[in-house]
């Protein structure tokens, strides 16, 4: 790696620019040339998946919309009226939307409902909502299990469609709930994590506290235990979310994170092996307050911070579109001598 | 204007997602809105005008790069090799070079020179360079009327040319130590707004300090006058851009801010006319140390933090774009009524 690395920080170096003064953007690159081991990297082709899944802890009161809304939800980004349509669309990337566990029947089949390209429909459902994990395990094991390895099946599907870059995005009423849980008995304090959500008040956070820290309590689960924590107070989605970043290991495939709950997620993936930040991007830092202590934890920066909070993966294309353009300028800018440009003679300094 | 605002937050409100969520995405809309006067804006096409000029208080030996690469720099922007290509290619902008007063004879004519599309090519210059202004003034009142009066008419320009969205990018060789000769004569303490700019060492750092503090003490310009700082301490491109900026009012145009020196030529403008702050963004935080006592001087929050110091529209391009993905989210997005998607049932927290 350490070649690599050198490699393109000497590429970067001979570009018609004062040295470093692409700031992150070369960071970036550097990232990008030890995932693809490449120099200078590519980023030819983006997804970003979007995990949608239901959380039986909306039951208690956490969140000020219903849960159809998630199945809603679902449907508007497939006919393309989400914020990620829009933001995915203004910056190149493909929407693969997967049903990981929404409440309720099956999704009627692709012809009878409406599905805008580039969005796609992957149906991967464990089962219809996690269970109420402040009263249960939220999954059995063989379900936590499954929707790990549905998980890195769909990382080898990003490879197969040909990804250089992917982001994940997630979508499901009570996702902060059921994220801070598994960040309380992952050992974060609950006043750091639990947070407003989409919008509730003082009394609803005072119940939401409540209910993460009772749920957490009664799981007791190992701290360290990424796969048991999922189980007794994860869901469908989170746990899969898990398994696509495990399964994109060695596969020269970036992904992007977008905000809390997807975060969360990855620090559960991040317990199973600590390995996998080095193909991680923080696409953002989020408005929700427990986003950064598990970003932190992870030795992770944000690329951008735009205090948003909506999810569906919004902040991580606005952050992976930074790293494209850092690529894209790696890639082909013309070097001094290409350019008949003067050096500053060797400067040793760099910013 | 209070019509406009409630009615782009109305529309934002009425969009599937929590009331908010798309954080500072929101605040850019209402600002598009106010500029354009009209709900949802829109911004369909973008321009990105760098300004070149070289300076005389490059003599003074306070930058790493010979005064020629001003000039090479050019050539290179225009034949597709800069760094301002690729961003600007990444985030769909045209590219308009202005040859504001670079050093030596006029460029050869536009077929003996390469120029690559989308990048055009605009021969404006006023003089080869500015005088030394550690010396004498850096413009004669003649050039600095000119100079505003061209960058008015490059204003217009933009205009025809069916901008929505214009930015802001400069180069040339010593454009740091102009800008922060222009600032301290303006009140700013030298100490905040001397850098190293591409990458000076602190004996070369310790000498540009004493020349700029030199340069504002001589050139005794009132404090409060931006038209006889940009006379006495800039140069052809800082007045062209404070004309280009000024000459945006009531265009329905907006105008993203590069780094340091373009937002020292738009204090400048500031002084002229503060009421420019209603069109202008701040595209990014460059690492010039200088840039953010400007910027809060004119109450601009910069939308991304990349740590690049690059100059030539980079940073701007960037943040431009995000404005573009907040006003594309609302133009595109579908209303809760339209998706049928449950609201929160007017839950007037708003974050």
């Amino acid at each position: 790696m350490e070649s690599i690395t050198s490699a393109m920080e000497n590429h970067l170096n001979n570009l018609t620019k004062p040295r470093g003064s692409l700031g992150n953007l070369e960071d970036y690159c550097v990232k990008m040339a030890e995932i693809q081991k490449q120099v200078p990297p590519k980023i030819e082709k983006k997804g970003v998946y979007v995990f949608a899944g239901d959380h039986g802890i909306a039951a208690e009161g956490v969140s000020l919309y219903p849960q159809e809304v998630t199945r809603q939800m679902l449907l508007n980004i497939l006919s393309g009226g989400a914020g990620i349509n829009a933001l995915a669309g203004g910056c190149g990337w493909e929407i693969i939307t997967v049903d990981a566990g929404v409440l309720g029947d099956d999704f009627p089949p692709d012809n009878q409902i409406q599905i805008k390209p580039p969005c796609s429909f992957l149906r991967e459902r464990i089962r219809a909502s996690s269970r109420n994990s402040l009263r249960e395990a939220a999954m059995s094991a063989a379900e936590t299990g499954l929707a790990l390895e549905r998980g890195r099946m769909l990382a080898k599907d990003a490879a197969e469609r040909g990804f250089d870059m992917t982001a994940v995005g997630d979508l499901g009423i009570g996702n902060t709930s059921t994220a801070a849980a598994m960040l309380v008995a992952a050992g974060f304090s609950a006043a750091d994590v639990v947070d407003r959500g989409t919008g509730i008040d003082s009394a609803m956070l005072e119940n939401k506290r409540r209910v993460v820290e009772e749920a957490a309590r009664r799981a007791n689960a190992p701290g360290g235990d990424g796969e048991a924590i999922l189980r007794e107070l994860g869901s469908p989605d989170f746990a899969m979310m898990a398994g696509f970043i495990l399964g994109l290991e060695g596969k020269g495939i970036a992904c992007v994170l977008d905000g809390f709950p997807v975060t969360s997620a990855a620090y559960m993936a991040y317990l199973i092996n600590p390995g996998i930040r080095k193909w991680l991007f923080a696409g953002h830092l989020s408005k929700v307050a427990g986003h950064k202590p598990v970003l932190e934890r992870m030795g992770l920066e944000p690329i951008v911070n735009l205090n948003m909070r909506l999810g569906e993966g919004t902040g991580a294309v606005i952050g992976g579109h930074i790293v494209e353009l850092g690529v894209l300028a790696a890639r082909s800018m013309a070097s001094f001598a290409d350019a008949h440009v003067s050096d500053s003679g060797g400067a040793e300094e760099k910013y």
